[in-house]
């Protein structure tokens, strides 16, 4: 895989957070500086990637002087991040990657985005997202080969974190729409507990569903990002690899993963039980059987609630996915749904069983490495089980593909550890890598 | 202090959750009959306590009979629970109190009430909240005494707990709103972290301030619904008594202790330290002088962006209150509110600092019993600390007035504890009472 570094025009873009941040500290650095580079990184490659919605360098450097002016409020004070454009910015555009609200204006920051102000950071602009985020792709391109997919739909994220325009970015998945771009960029990427990070003030949300997600180019990054968004403390490091039981989940996909999936997964299974952890394979439970089609009974039911206004008032604008989906929600009954929400709950149920017995289980984050066009529906079996169950997700790019792409692991924790799941994800990466 | 059980029809809605939910799971009783009771309660009730925004009796039944038919879902399948009107239902209006929404319908749940559905809840109605929340009373009545204010924002999720409509609420505080109401009703209120309870899909939102809150009248109640919300499983009961060191905060507020407010917190401290509780006093550090300027700053600017619709297209229907405040709002500059956001964190930390040394902090939960009248502002002084420090809190009725009318116990933890601190809670509570 060619380093991405050389790329382009490189400086204080290809810095982590914890290397900028302590130059930040220390003074070798400023925000305007680490902005600026970002911006000629971005300018440079911009017309190939085309990761960005909405981006005003003018704008984004006035915000890094004040914060150059202030006094440090976070390790995070003076860090540009970019935003999904999905989520509303009191100062930008939000277009929801729909031509139904081009250029409209929000009044207000979504939680997460304002927390990040409060942190100090540069809200740099707003990374392209696929239609209301949905599965059909919307012309970025993957950095590492320009005629393959970044992955969707937080595509803008995580092209422009793996491309070193910028050191963090704000995402979201429903189906896999953090983990999958994430792992075919060949970045780290955390999909929270569905609670784990604030959805305040998220629009069009599916609320059993839509949960935050984060891109950085290492495990660290996202634990410093993610303590301050939550107010609280970065966790311990997590214990010694030899004290871990750590469980294999093939999933009922297992026949989907293409050749570079399962040496990836064979051979971190094989590398962390040679470091001295217990590894055990786990067979998802019988009472798994069906849960693709509740996965869709909730997901378009739901969308159909969001999306309510623009189907009524903007059919002929929504594309062919989301039309197919809101058509699907109108024939499933109430019976139909509620008996879907019982199976989810169930199958919760189970999985909180089996992880009384693992600290951790790793599962493929894809299929396969990303896909040789930038149109197709990328595949999200690997995902979609995982978001419907509520579970922290966190992808490390471990591996590379036979056409030299990335590949991930995935790394899943119990409902509500995303602390300790991020802990234990920067353990296997530190093991692996 | 008269028994409220005895004003009005009584039977399945006088008991908590723990008691409806172990005689639904053994058949004992159905959703039905409990929704019944709790509407035979409101119908005799309500004229005088006026705490309803929303009720549509048929539908109510109509969800519990549905409940009745399905398998158990959770512990609180087939509960009945009141959602305070600022947040959206996609089957009944919403109006946030305001005349500008009056008749309004939502197309989506909130994430809270989302959650609630799917873990088998029955939605009853939507509880009188005041204008967008704010401080100016609503009409509604406190069910000890109708000529006494039952607090505010949140003035019907408590009035309806504390009488017995229903056994749970939901509810906001963004300076006193969770609090205060419940100590003035004598129940238990639940003020989360800021994001320790989801805020998706919140309207109106103001980022660092508002934060989610809920009624019952016991905390193992609370602690349940937390749990399901969370989709976690409710923390071990907490320690010994005798191992906790407990802070005693009388704050910089404490001149406008009244002496019910004095009693309550000395007695508490007394009655702990005597169950063998280590008790020590804490004082607010230094650096807190000035933080009703930084909340006043933050939330004036934060509500002037949530606003910026109402404010540009309706200014003449908002009451005077929010119309200082969004007048005040246009004098801080960025400077100010940057300024104001630094101090914030600052004092945060600073708590962060000051819990290394105790596990919980005792406070008082208001200035006094409930004022005597339904029109004028509470102070909500006892409380907008703790919102800006994004703190979770608990209030327990445990003392009572010179009128009668109860009196709270704050109890107050660190950012992010928030199921240590309602084990706490619990704890102190089974002291006390």
């Amino acid at each position: 895989m060619p380093d991405l570094r050389d790329k382009g025009p490189g400086g204080l873009n290809l810095l982590t957070v914890a290397e900028l941040s302590a130059q930040l500290e220390q003074k070798q650095t400023t925000s305007v500086a680490i902005v600026q580079a970002c911006l000629d990184r971005i300018k440079s490659r911009e017309p190939d990637i085309r990761a960005w919605a909405y981006l005003d360098p003018e704008a984004a450097l006035a915000q890094a002087r004040a914060c150059d002016e202030q006094p440090r409020r976070s390790p995070l004070h003076g860090i540009p991040i970019g935003i999904k454009d999905i989520f509303d910015t009191f100062d930008m555009p939000t277009s929801y990657g729909s031509a139904i609200y081009k250029d409209f204006r929000p009044t207000m920051d979504t939680a997460l985005v304002a927390l990040m102000r409060r942190a100090g950071m540069v809200i740099i602009g707003k990374c392209r997202t696929t239609e209301f985020a949905s599965p059909v792709p919307a012309g970025v391109r993957n950095p590492h080969d320009f005629n393959r997919s970044p992955g969707v739909s937080s595509s803008g994220s995580a092209a422009a974190v793996a491309d070193f325009m910028i050191p963090l970015a704000l995402g979201s998945q429903t189906g896999g729409s953090t983990i999958l771009p994430a792992a075919f960029c060949g970045v780290v990427g955390y999909k929270s507990s569905l609670t784990g990070l604030d959805r305040g003030g998220v629009r069009h949300l599916r609320p059993t569903l839509d949960t935050m997600g984060l891109f950085a180019r290492s495990v660290t990054d996202v634990i410093t990002l993610r303590a301050e968004l939550c107010g609280a403390v970065p966790p311990a490091p997590a214990a010694d690899i030899r004290t871990l039981r750590i469980g294999v989940c093939r999933t009922a996909n297992w026949d989907q993963a293409q050749p570079e999936t399962v040496q990836a997964l064979e051979s971190a299974a094989r590398d962390l039980a040679a470091a001295g952890a217990k590894i055990e394979d786990i067979e998802m439970p019988a009472s798994f059987a069906g849960i693709h089609e509740s996965f869709n009974a909730v997901s378009s039911v739901e969308g159909l609630r969001a999306m309510a206004i623009e189907a009524r008032d903007h059919w002929d604008s929504l594309n062919y996915w989301i039309k197919n989906s809101l058509t699907a929600a109108k024939t499933i009954s109430r019976t139909q749904f509620d008996k879907a929400q019982l199976h989810v709950v169930q199958c919760q149920h189970a999985m909180a069983g089996i992880f009384r017995n693992f600290d951790i289980i790793i599962t493929p984050s894809t299929a396969g490495e990303a896909i040789a066009d930038v149109v197709s529906i990328s595949n999200s079996a690997f995902n979609r089980t995982w978001t419907l169950l509520h579970v922290p997700c966190v992808t490390i790019p471990t591996y590379q593909g036979p056409n030299g792409m990335p590949v991930g692991l995935q790394i899943v924790g119990p409902i509500g550890s995303d602390d300790r799941t991020l802990a234990l994800a920067q353990r296997i990466a530190a093991t692996l890598m």
